[in-house]
């Protein structure tokens, strides 16, 4: 399966105390890498939203840290695919120090669709493609 | 002219590897004041939102920083209606540390309601009280 | 076993586009109750790592989304120590919203302890009980 | 005197329940560009943290939102040294929208040298060229 990266620096905001980047913006660097894989699959992630009514919302995230990422480090951010059915989507995540290629975090997140009122509902039709489910 | 105030302590997340508040964190403080001297006034500012379809946007930000904050301080963050008109709202803030009462920061936003389509339009009548601007 | 709990709203900076809280956000919140957690019992979290040279690392980090906090809804963020060793601390969450008791989010972190140079070690002697850790 | 500038794509984070960034965000991107800033002047931003001992501290932050950034834009951000005398470096900013070319945003921020104990002092010599600051 397919693979989609993304590449930026650490910002100082994204630093705490402890002089690394603060945990919670790992979830941040997997969204970013999330919306480059829609996008290498011929989906704009914010067109999903605008055009056909319904959100991708997240229902559950695991992430495991490995190593510290510091300020003006360069990332990568890495998603795929892992799972998928016509109720649930599931990306894994890998963050990597670009010039070493050292792994320092692996993730999950997964999603379901939810129209406007905030209920769940079936992937539409026209993204089964886009999330590899089967007809 | 009445103020209102907001305390809360300092997050770690809020702290950057300086070992103090990250800058930006202020401009969040100041808006956590401006929505609690909305309701001290009888508006909760969520319901401008919802209810008439207009919004109250930042144009302008400044904010002056004299000592830091650190983490699991406890603060204060006061703001009050510095100046209005039908067409622009300034907030004053002041953000102090409360164990002792020193001023951390200094600031003003002014703000401008702009319809569904981002139009800048004039403060709606029914708000004019709330932001003690003269009919 | 005890639990600590802090109540808050929800600011505008922690909302996004949906409409709802970042679900990032919500790793930020149960620090609030784990630092509340380390207070309650006594210990004043910044000072672990102002006065003994050690840090209290996040590890992993599960959290699963039931239903949306929105802007200005008053949270409960309640943490509690789950299990512990004296290699590995677990934390327990729940996040509420205060209004209805709902439940919003529950999740984990698991830390463990690095001394200046990033190296994982025990727990200090001294933070044993504050964790429940039989000596 | 020359200019810096990073590009980057609007992450979902940065949004807000307005559907556009959040204003405070600005504020990290014009941090961004004044880190490139430095780069291309030959000086790693960390490095002078790391090095010297001396925190280059914010001390005044203005900014003006002309038009609004929207998730997945691409964003140019450029930095400029706007003035700068032995206590005082005032950088200049502008923020694109990258496709078309528009201002979205203008800015200040004026940085004071900190030593470790959080007291102001002078440019360090060796910085002084960095900083366009004569002898």
């Amino acid at each position: 399966m397919e693979q989609a990266e993304v590449r930026f620096r650490v910002r100082y905001a994204e630093t705490d105390q402890m002089g690394v980047v603060y945990h919670a913006n790992y979830l941040v660097w997997m969204e970013m890498a999330r919306t480059e894989l829609c996008r290498v699959r011929g989906v704009r992630y914010r067109d999903i939203e605008l055009q056909d009514g319904v959100l991708l919302a997240v229902v559950e995230v695991n992430c495991r840290y490995l190593a510290p990422a510091r300020y003006d480090d360069e990332i990568v951010a890495r998603a795929k695919l892992a799972a998928s059915n016509p109720r649930m989507i599931t990306f894994g995540y890998e963050i990597l120090r670009a010039e070493t290629g050292q792994t320092l975090s692996t993730g999950e997140t997964k999603h379901m669709f939810l129209d406007k009122d905030g209920r769940r509902v079936r992937v539409p039709q026209k993204y089964r493609s886009l999330f590899a489910i089967e007809a």
